[in-house]
């Protein structure tokens, strides 16, 4: 029932105020859905956990978690204000980690957080801002079921999953945006806001390079720690995350150096087009100034010009400065300077 | 008495001398103010602590303190002459810890530093140059004596806690700062202010990060410290002020990163501009440059040119004048140079 | 038999589906190709081993084998879908590695992957995209016993050693690039393709380096693992791989450090020539300049112009002019700026 | 008699000939100086040590000193043929310490090292090139014997801190002469000098990271080193060499870096002054080439120009051509290229 | 014999085939030079050792000394085929050191390598390249029997200092080229060699960096080797090596800084020189456009313009435009402009 409302977030709204899901699981199987109030009786029984799912919960519900589980009481603050950087965190028995979430949302990247209370016998995911559900993770957890018998070390193995995988759409846009940028580069039309692009898709760069690279260290500490939460069959499920994670964060390192090389390629072929630009101007002034110089000499004053007198003096005239001309643009053609 | 003194500094001047506070604590609760000399009483009670707060203390006050406390003459010589950079030392049983702390002052920073001598029955506050009185901490100290019972480690933190705090707004200033600089980049007003302002904006950089970045080299030294002076459950406080400390060193790191990549922009622009100006100046030039041609060759003064004599010549060359200039003016808009 | 279809593989498909060669050894000697069907018949004689060379391989074979050798779901899933980082991993008491193979093709680097599981009495190897078939591994292989006896250890360095000698030509190409582009740079004509070969090259070089990097961290922890599986006697010949990939990489980055000097140099060079040109474009103004002025001043209508009545005004005005261009050349030359 | 020939070196000669000063100590008090001859006699002293001071010391002389304290012979050539890197060495049971010493002259840096031998009973200290002497040391040191008391330990932290401290005042001409080229940069005067100066302070800087860089180091590993030779009471005094030593490191590369920051701001500006310089040139060229262009159709010599005949055909073309310059000059003014 | 072979080398030829030497020393004295024959009767003998000089050895020659040792096939093959990074590695109870050589060679660096086989009873010497014939060194050796009594460790920390202090002259050239290069960018004759030179310096530093940083590890690793080959009193010889080494790169990386200061240097006053001629353009334009203009305007046909007919309407024109070409030119010299 409370899964119903999740899988259709934009119609029917959360079960009670900022609760997600509250679902309890014993030996891989789901149990069913349960009230926020009746979590210790299901904590009572040996082998069962539960995962409570929470969206911009409100301090009293936090609260309440927090008594119920024996948090601490600067994780819950944390939760609760959020702006936190990626990292994860031993509270006594209890792992409190903190995830940055990236979505695409019309060619924008838009930044969430989601946090991670996990214990030994439960599991609660707290979103925040911008992020997709966790329900497509709850689904594919429960669908097996040999996985799901490792505990909450394997839902936060797969909730992190999810959340490392959702940058990898981001890195194709971002991808993309720097490919439109390499053609006007290269076509050499060097408007100002090709400048401009550069300068967005670095800040883009900058956003999620910090974002990305605290997850690296989030997934290689969950690795080596070594609390009994995660249990050792789920090392190599962390592992994988912490793989995708690397990859993404060299994908993020290559994209910033080709960017930079972009704009070097951009200043070099303004400077290489500014080059050209006074080479023309050059050639042209020079084009213009000869007949203007010749025209000038014979429209000086003097008495005793005889070529002005001459019956063709004007077409040789004409014909010099047409011929000085032509001489002069074969001449630039040939150095390449026009 | 003296807390009305502090609340109010700049009305009523400090108690003695530069003695802004000196209270007795025990199990979380305040005893109240103490007068210097009868420290050595206080100091007798087990489960007692005093927590003295210093501004810019004289030599002479200073020595009385060394004596009471037994601190090394080392550390009393850098509290007296401050200009330390933040660091964390060991003195037997007792620690040294060194802040800067930050300030804005009329959208300017202002550095200041705090000494803090921290023992297992005293913390003894120094403050040097701009800062803010720390009454607001040992308010809030106060008012949670669960805290405070864990002693001057508790201390300790809240003090760091409310420097670490006091750089957010400066961050914030400084990302106004730069968010201005880029409009100014990007309107393309290549005044020379641009580049003082870029400049500015990165000596101010240069002197948070070198008051932020050993600041986080302190927190982690203070969570690693194992000396019995900071409980164990005081950890996690630390820990947290670990990351805010972090948070701030991520922050200067991204705005210098941003700030020159907004020089590249700027150079980058500014070349882009001068292309501009000269075609733009290359294409005027060519279209004054023909008719003034045109003009220099009818001025010309041989006696055998028809034109000269035509009923409509003149009209004839002022429309060929025209008309190149149209052409011109045509085909240089075409080309993007005018 | 299914060794001629690997030596000619533009003829003959390979053997099964995707499998390349499927063959055991004992004692350093080969014992002759086996059935996918019937490993686990060999794998129970002591002293055997069986390697398996696999190309893009379906779901359905990887099942098979990942049953057969007992092999972990996820490194599984990586050899199915490729687009790995280079890595090594262990799995229980095997090894997964993922290199990246690179090969020249028409002065094109083609990126390719191989995947191999290693166990002790087995080695599987996976080729994914652009990568030369392993037969010419396997024959070297064979014919040297004494070191084939050293088991799957061995045959993992010879595929190692075949894969990193790959990337000697790919460098050997790309240092040709560099050395036409230092060529066209100093050759001195600044066209736009410069700037664009010098990003192509770039960008091969990032990829490249996104190779080759972690393969020198594979090396280095496959001589650091203690497992069994890699006898100690093999561990020089491991060595010897680390050392090609660590000049593999010193030579990635000696390219990119040079290039981007080249890309100063080319920057440098478009500067100078700038001013060149600019040098040239203000002589030649003065120049015809200068000629254009005298002839405007005897183009001048005033009655009183004694010079214009002169006999040999006309002669003496032209020879004012040319002596003026010809001193201003003459300046200009002896000033290097024409 | 000594001490006086040391403190004021400029008149009388050192004692015998590179030796500067020869004294003995016992708990912590001066007893007198001494022979170079006869410190084997004062060696049997138990509690007794010999402070030597050398300057530039000839081969023979080291050689005895070698003798008398069984000296390693390679840390003797060191000290005869300076040029070392600051270092720190261990020889058996005595440290071997070379440090750089900086000096300023006439607003130049000058450079000089000391080598120090440092034993249980003895230090020698070794002055080359250009370097205070250390008699104010010694006089330090003597005025206070409950130091001193520490032996050759604390004789070492006072030396190093002394030479450690002479880097200040370095540093503050070189931020002195930072900020005079800062001044002249954002004066907008671009002489070729400003490059030059920032070019030597440049180098300047790179020599003292030199020096200070591994002083920084050699501090670090004395407060690490465990040799008997430098007692626990000693440590704190190093550490706060230490600290000293990583400030004026810190403070060589913010100089560094802002001096590079300066250069960019100096491009920049060069970027944009040329920006100013050709749309100045480009606004006065039209400004002046249009009423040259009236002129030259005024110039024409058609037959049919009603203009050149009407009365004020003269005046209205001279209205026109100051009407056109004023407009071309308002239009440029507000467009900001005037 | 061989030994005067080698000490001609421009006219006696090797020994046999590329053997340069074969000396047996016992207990820090000379035996005599050996046949290769005979090495393993040497061998029999407590307390001797045998020091083999190679010059790119044939195939057989090596195999003969791999099978008399007991050398590592790899490291043979390594010895042979040269091109080798500096590393040291061992195999069993020997060392296997690779060093690269420098030698300069009409103002040019050429490179060659030196292999070094080191047991406990023997040291072999593989030459590969341009390299300097190690006799010096052995001279030295057989000087000091003090020394030489340490055995074949004595002997590599020899072949090392000595390929290290080859190094010194290489830098002083650098060094040299460096100061003409800054003479030549600071003179301000912006030639195009210039760039050129800058980067032919360059990568002289690139391949220079790349044989000396890891030599400084390699004298690093040997220091921290514990292998009974090099005894406890050669380490200080060791790390006076490994101080030189630090040395030169040190040396190396402050030339690469300097010369990319320089470049900088460069463009900084290429964009200033363009800024100058652009002014000096600019203003002798104006000098030249201003009197064109008024010769222009009375070059009028106007009929009714009476300057043209007062009598010194001629004069005061020309005083009107020298004048005005006075006031210019004497205004752009105030402004610094011409």
């Amino acid at each position: 029932m409370a899964e119903q409302a999740v899988s259709t977030p934009t119609v029917a709204p959360p079960q009670s105020d900022q609760v997600v899901a509250c679902v309890a699981y014993a030996g891989g199987k789901r149990l069913g859905t349960v009230e926020i109030d009746d979590i210790s009786e299901i904590l009572k029984f040996e082998g069962q956990f539960i995962w409570i799912g929470l969206y911009e919960p409100g301090e009293e519900l936090l609260r309440k978690i927090k008594e119920e589980f024996g948090l601490h009481e600067l994780a819950i603050e944390d939760a609760h204000t959020a702006h936190q950087r990626p990292k994860v965190e031993e509270y006594g028995d209890s792992l409190f980690v903190v995830l940055r979430t990236a979505r695409l949302l019309e060619k924008k990247i838009e930044f969430g957080e989601t946090h991670l209370f996990v214990g030994k016998r439960y599991i609660v995911t707290v979103r925040h801002g911008a992020s997709s559900p966790y329900t497509a993770v709850r689904i594919r957890c429960e669908s097996s079921p040999q996985h799901l018998r490792m505990g909450p070390g394997f839902v936060l193995y797969a909730v992190m999953d999810y959340v490392v995988d959702q940058y990898f759409p981001v890195i194709g846009e971002l991808e993309e945006i720097l490919e439109e940028i390499e053609e006007v580069v290269f076509a050499g039309t060097f408007g100002r806001d090709t400048t401009e692009r550069i300068y967005d898709l670095k800040r883009q760069l900058v956003d999620l390079k910090r974002a990305v690279s605290p997850l690296v260290d989030v997934c290689n500490r969950l690795i080596r720690f070594d609390l009994g939460l995660i249990p050792a069959e789920a090392q190599p499920y962390l592992r994988d995350v912490y793989d995708h994670a690397v990859r993404i964060n060299e994908s993020v390192d290559l994209l910033r150096e080709m960017l930079s090389s972009a704009l070097e390629a951009h200043l070099s072929l303004v400077g290489v087009n500014q080059n050209e630009v006074t080479k023309k101007l050059a050639s042209w002034a020079a084009i213009i100034a000869v007949p203007t110089m010749v025209a000038g000499i014979y429209g000086m004053n003097f008495e005793h010009m005889p070529e002005l007198r001459w019956q063709y003096g004007y077409l040789v005239a004409l014909g010099v400065m047409a011929g000085a001309c032509g001489m002069l643009y074969a001449w630039f053609r040939r150095s390449g300077w026009l």
